[in-house]
């Protein structure tokens, strides 16, 4: 299968645009540039649109999306034990299919074309993967709550990776879970340290996300988070971090020493009041931070371009610096550095080579006008809804706003009706 | 003219939603509520919509959207000096009524349906709120800088007032608008507040912005900008302050004694690294509170829920606190304070008597499913691309995403064409 995206304004790697065509064989970019003699199954008409690399949700839990405008505004306890936790008890497989369907309508339209998602089930957000076309980096969340609850789920993840890890083409890698320091204890954490390197696994996990993470965590085993990860050997696996708000100078060395990647989520730290992370300092400590919308229970949404928008904004007003996260470091951070924090090498750039996830913005609208520069646009102005066209992996997944591989009308049916069932009373 | 829209998700003032009918007669709601026996000239469909009070975009600068996209990631006044005044010199008549325009159809596009605008040759920003049907509150700015300039700029803003204040069938009104304390000396200040009150007119005045413009007011005057006005009698006009980040608590029990309102630009002061206004203080404070875009050289765009997601936003991580302008205050900030902030006091709210500027959201994609609390959704998920119809007193401005009153495609090319023009070397 060959597509050529002709005329387009490319977003280049060095964060200039030019207009020209992009050619795509099978999964990879062929060639980027003048290409009026490839042979095309597919032409896609790029004028007036601005190719840049698909956006990479480095951080979500996509069926929680079932859960979205259920409860808000609360107390993160409050939140969590009298709303959020029983409402997930009563999310069966088919809810967790449902609603990880809505995120990949909702992903897809705003322009993601991968995800780094951790939940329970986590099979059936394989499937959703292998259905909507998208990308996806999968971990079961592994929680120590019930009696050998964690057990449980540390065999269900070992099972997803030997049964998903390089499925749906190869869209599909799987990472371990372990939910974070506080519902992990140390000696489980080394278990599965042990499993992740035993399989060349990497690791997903939440991260020093509250104070009062980090200060039980210094009470309770004497080290920070990240130091702890290091003791534990979770560091040793590849790790992506989520969070990352309340770190130290020493923890900021420990990432970079490790080679750990943040995923950031501005708009979820943001909405629970969780901090500010230190985005600006990890940047320039050399720290790949990538950006991710976390659950829509947190957020509401799994807009990614209101991420990039929402960092290259809060770490000026944090710092107090016009010049900190300017417009292409926040678009990188949501495309190339995504990537790399997702454990995909060969990913978020548009270059000859490389996987062809590819999004079209539709310039013409008014917050498109005038043209001075188009990242500047993308980032401060244009909006997700502008999204036109959407390639992962050399197939069309959008094209002109329709949807391709999903049933928009149906998925919103499905996700009401699971919404209503767990929600009644 | 009598317009009925029928069967909509209603957003009530108190903050609930019922499923009922608006009736409009003229440019007021005659009945909010089952209406089956209205005899309507026109009939909206308002099934699966969801309608809200118009924003009020309390602080812009609409003909500047020529300039969007022209300058970013800057230093202040490397940013104002060597980019923005050059630039602004170019500017005709004819660049502010294009600029206006465009930021009229974006505007309307975006739910806004009344805008406080500052700036110069005022007279076709009036002209562009006469032809798009919008609501406008005009100030000419008046700046000191060019000798005898602030002379001219304040002749033209009494000639504002006395040629348009009421104009188009009352939707416009008319401020004074010395830009701020640090471009208006005390003595022109008294002279404007005299010229006000003689008129009673009102003030739209930059306060407080940067933590340097309150450093040099207290080294120049010995008092704080909020101090300074109270001094210079400006305080006893109606004043809306845009900004006001850096407040001492005195100034603040200033702004509660004199009834000052304050139209707060989260966007702006976030990407201009201004600093976080103490919003939540200010509201504790019984302060009038709104929400404005600021212009697009800050922004970069005139979306107001943009603004009203920040405001929810920005201000629970400022505090760390979750409760922090809960999602109905947020919506209040951009429409009933809006509305209250640029001293219109028949306006903001859907209820009987009111006048008639309703915006009505299409809740049919992704992101507004499933539908657990509709003001959550509106604020933490849904795109202001979701507006779907817009009426200003009573008149549809837009009806299902088509512009009735602007002709956008000559818009965009008439901007397209003074941008070029103003831009060329």
């Amino acid at each position: 299968m060959k597509t050529l995206i002709k005329g387009a304004s490319v977003l280049l790697t060095d964060g200039s645009v030019k207009e020209t065509d992009i050619a795509v064989d099978g999964e990879k970019i062929a060639k980027v540039g003048d290409a009026k003699d490839f042979v095309a199954d597919t032409v896609v008409d790029g004028k007036g649109k601005f190719a840049v690399p698909g956006f990479v949700n480095a951080h979500t839990h996509a069926s929680m999306t079932l859960l979205r405008s259920y409860a808000d505004d609360m107390n993160l306890m409050d939140w969590l034990q009298n709303k959020i936790w029983p409402i997930e008890a009563k999310m069966k497989k088919d809810d967790i299919y449902w609603g990880a369907m809505l995120a990949a309508v909702e992903m897809i339209k705003t322009g993601t074309t991968t995800f780094a998602d951790m939940y329970g089930d986590m099979e059936k957000v394989a499937e959703v993967a292998i259905d909507s076309g998208l990308r996806a980096v999968l971990s079961q969340g592994i929680i120590g709550v019930a009696p050998n609850g964690e057990e449980a789920a540390f065999e269900e993840n070992k099972k997803l990776f030997a049964d998903y890890h390089g499925a749906g083409d190869g869209r599909i890698t799987v990472m371990f879970g372990p939910h974070a320091p506080y519902t992990c204890p140390p000696d489980f954490l080394r278990r599965v340290a042990e499993a992740a390197k035993e399989r060349k696994a990497e690791v997903h996990i939440h991260l020093a996300e509250t104070k009062g993470e980090v200060e039980n965590c210094l009470k309770d085993y004497g080290k920070t988070p990240i130091a702890l990860m290091e003791e534990t050997g979770i560091l040793d696996c590849g790790v992506l971090g989520a969070h990352c708000v309340h770190l130290t100078d020493d923890d900021i060395a420990l990432m970079k020493k490790y080679e750990m990647r943040v995923a950031h989520n501005p708009g979820s730290n943001m909405k629970l009041a969780s901090g500010i992370a230190p985005v600006p300092k990890l940047l320039k400590a050399g720290v790949c931070t990538a950006l991710g919308t976390d659950g829509t229970s947190s957020n509401n949404n799994l807009d990614m371009l209101e991420e990039i928008r929402l960092a290259a904004l809060l770490h000026k007003v944090d710092t107090l610096d016009p010049l900190a996260v300017p417009a292409m470091e926040a678009v990188r951070m949501g495309t190339e550095y995504g990537a790399k924090a997702v454990g995909l090498k060969n990913l978020g750039t548009i270059e000859t080579g490389k996987l062809a996830d590819i999004v079209l913005f539709d310039m013409g609208g008014a917050a498109w006008t005038p043209k001075f520069d188009l990242v500047s646009l993308l980032v401060y102005a244009a909006s997700s809804a502008d999204v036109d066209t959407v390639m992962v992996a050399g197939k069309l997944l959008m094209e002109k706003k329709r949807l391709l591989t999903l049933d928009e009308e149906r998925v919103l049916f499905e996700a009401n009706r699971c919404a209503e069932r767990i929600s009644a009373k």
